[in-house]
């Protein structure tokens, strides 16, 4: 077939043209035939370390053969098990394919195209740009301190009586960094009334201290925010997609208004139920994400690297040598990390995930082992 | 908390506030409560009569422990054998989290908010309106005739200069039309060369003739074409929600573009290809399907009924009663059947999916006892 330009399918909106070209990163199996590998130890993506809970994997496999039927539409009994576990109002739960679909949500309601805008530090979260956007909404940002901690003066002169949306991620990815509070509480009361200030604590189980970093238990004092949480990290089931936002039920009403029927599907369903149940799993996972972090911040600091405090699954530091080499040669080694050089423009940088002891071990020996060979 | 109005949470995009406020259907568990039932024959949602393959089953408890995992970015490997399969290029798939997401994406990628329009059938799928109007495009229909086939001529009509795309549904549901495929590539010329024309095929295998009926293996000549097919019907995975759009590689490229990366779940994803590798189950839900629906039509005429010719996995009648009442009497009998007087003001048709042989008659037993007991 001659290739002939069909206006139908090449041309899109502008904003379109502008996304970058899809590219898929490796599989597992992709790098160890590259590398000649037996074994990989990955530690790129921020999953659980311990793996996937056995009652979430029990449950996965009795329900294997209802995966026939439709979900009920909106999951109301997970939307009703997480408000019990989280002690929040149930008609204020909104779940979503992922928190992916949730972010996409938000904006979707709240911010109108070619009228609104939507600010956030940079960088921020991917999918807040992407989404932003693709919804043909202005996004503005204004950068991060050189510590990587967040300058709120900044961040509430880029708003307006236009602006629909702040997103806020603490723990901050890829950083770790963790404010107090009171610095969010503040900032909700700061920002132009219109404006919903969307809180994202992804990460927010492994700071282990609620009362000390995170606005869910306070949500009900603070009706202009929204938290969005995730089961893809401390429930560990990133690749069933489940994450859900907590906010105000008129809101809520809303977003449940113009969600799809059946985004959540039925096996996420189950098994984020199962996960609440779950509490040896969920109360080991943070014992020994806290227990890895502190290892590899100390051996980390030992090889010479910056290390920057984080309370999350993972930590950022500064290598003594380019970011791009020990990227490779961790490969080479058979461990994967995620470089911070092209995202972030941070060419020593890298992020390392907390895993189990094993595979945090297998890091810092490969990592020894290529600064030796210096 | 004395309920404070918050501009935040109560200001929302205008055509947000025009959505109809979200309801959940009843589970299967609450009709059995609400009736004191201990079985139900569902034959409401066009789900698979054989319920899940038995290959799919073993596939997904052999993945239980991975879904800790994020699925591969754009399921690369579902996307290829999804192309081996129906034999279309590879680089022109794309998979989203049900057809539904793929709608989206085209909708985003294509039609300017405020400026282009769509097009389509009234009634149509409630996904093409719901969505087109989330995005802020106009939607432009016509009539389906009395007999539920197509107005060519007036749907036409419809579309100028600024028409992105055209949605066409075959097998139309709820009726189970299906025009001859010669109908749809004389429509894929007549459209403005700026159009899309999206076809959806979601039940398509059911007509048991792609030759006479599908656009799938024709889209290399029609490359203003994109046909979208779904893993919800045939391959039993509603629940686990997939489906995948075939178009020129061009606009497939664009649409992962704009794609979140990990909207398709990893047992989805093992799923799909574990359905692809089961003929035994697709070939056997194809025959019980086609014996079924046979069964019904006679059946269906033989109580009175007015039935409607379908291709696809189910059949629309006219009762020789009303809708309503008849709903409710197979709900207390245990059968529950898609009533067709809300959403589309036809007061005496209903919609029953073609079930397996069990539940088929315990159908026409209940049907049969209520038109007795007049």
């Amino acid at each position: 077939m001659t290739s002939t330009r069909c206006r139908a399918t090449s041309e899109v909106r502008p904003e379109v043209m502008d996304f970058s070209p899809y590219s898929a990163g490796l599989s597992i199996d992709e790098i160890k035939e590259r590398y000649g590998l037996d074994t990989v130890v990955k530690l790129a993506s921020n999953e659980n370390p311990l793996g996937t809970s056995p009652l979430v994997q029990q449950v996965i496999r009795s329900h294997a053969g209802h995966v026939f039927r439709y979900a009920q539409s909106g999951n109301p009994r997970l939307g009703k098990k997480i408000a019990a576990f989280f002690g929040i109002p149930e008609d204020g739960v909104v779940t979503g394919n992922g928190s992916d679909e949730v972010i996409d949500l938000l904006i979707r309601a709240k911010a109108r195209p070619g009228v609104d805008n939507i600010i956030a530090f940079d960088p921020c979260f991917s999918m807040y740009t992407v989404l932003t956007r693709l919804c043909g909404v202005e996004l503005r940002q204004t950068p991060l301190k050189p510590d990587f901690s967040f300058d709120w003066d900044a961040l509430v002169n880029l708003a307006d009586d236009k602006t629909a949306i702040t997103f806020v991620t603490t723990p901050d990815n890829p950083s770790g960094y963790t404010p107090p509070v009171e610095e969010i509480m503040a900032l909700a009361g700061r920002l132009p009334e219109q404006c919903l200030l969307v809180v994202d604590e992804a990460y927010m189980d492994f700071t282990g201290d609620r009362d000390a970093y995170s606005m869910l238990p306070r949500l009900a004092d603070f009706p202009n925010v929204c938290v969005l949480r995730t089961f893809s990290k401390s429930m560990g089931l990133a690749g069933l997609r489940l994450g859900f936002g907590a906010m105000q039920p008129e809101l809520a009403d809303y977003l449940k208004r113009i969600r799809p029927p059946f985004s959540v599907n039925i096996l996420a369903e189950h098994a984020g139920m199962a996960a609440l149940d779950d509490d040896t799993f969920y109360t080991e996972t943070l014992r020994v994400t806290a227990e890895g972090r502190e290892y590899l911040n100390r051996e980390l600091a030992a090889l010479g690297c910056t290390v920057f405090p984080s309370r999350a699954n993972f930590i950022m530091f500064e290598a003594p040598v380019d970011g791009a080499a020990l990227h490779e040669g961790l490969l080479r080694r058979g461990v994967i990390l995620r470089p911070l050089n092209k995202g972030y423009g941070l060419p020593r940088h890298m992020r390392v995930s907390v895993g189990n002891n094993h595979e945090n071990a297998v890091f810092i020996a490969a990592f020894k082992e290529i600064l030796d060979a210096r």
